[in-house]
């Protein structure tokens, strides 16, 4: 494969986690480790609600749903106590990040934009080997 | 909680995935983004062989039982395809951060040494709200 079929990663932003109580989880993440925890920021359009702990080098990402269609209820139903749900790689282009995604037969999913405005879509666990990654404009 | 009884965290090392396959694991990564991934590194007492995509701030560790009573291979049979298993944070003393973690009721388990020598602990999902967190000396 050649070197300019591969996407360019900046680094990986965050990792996402689901959970059932965004408050009990933030709470933990505050008690436990030696961090910081944003305040929570209600996604309505996505129905969920996010907060982040901010360690040195990357953000954890707290997402738990706030409606039955939610696209990550389904994930709290079969995972009741929460758990990993994705991570997040930034690039400089995600318009030309999604083109080489595609050419690869890499299926694209949830193109969108960040509550920050930033371009984002992800690619398909099934065409990944098991996990569901983010690719984000940086 | 008063914060002298907060676990100090310098980062987060790594995420863990379960895969398969190692070798298409490497490969799909490799082919995928522009990024390095080390050469397979065998660990036998645990029954399982790695490799570390390597990213600026993070790394991906990639994970594949070898033997039917690896710690991974439960993992693999609910999750066929594979997927996000931990993630790991560093912190400047194990010992410490595992007393700490035991006062508050979190289970230890897993306690070790990693194939580089750092002194390592797991702190039990069902005590930390789903997510299997490793903590490695920095």
């Amino acid at each position: 494969m050649n070197e300019t079929h591969t996407i360019p990663i900046c680094k990986l932003d965050h990792i996402s986690i689901v959970v059932p109580n965004l408050d009990l989880a933030s709470k933990f993440y505050l008690e436990t480790f030696e961090c910081e925890v944003s305040v929570p920021i209600d996604l309505p359009n996505q129905k969920m609600r996010i907060a982040y702990v901010i360690l040195s080098n990357v953000k954890i990402e707290l997402m738990e749903p706030t409606g039955p269609d939610s696209t990550i209820e389904k994930f709290l139903e079969r995972n009741p106590s929460g758990g990993l749900h994705h991570f997040c790689l930034t690039t400089p282009d995600t318009g030309t990040a999604a083109k080489k995604v595609r050419l690869k037969n890499i299926r694209v999913i949830g193109e969108g934009v960040s509550h920050d405005d930033k371009d984002l879509f992800f690619m398909h666990p099934k065409d990944t080997l098991g996990s569901l990654i983010e690719i984000e404009e940086e």
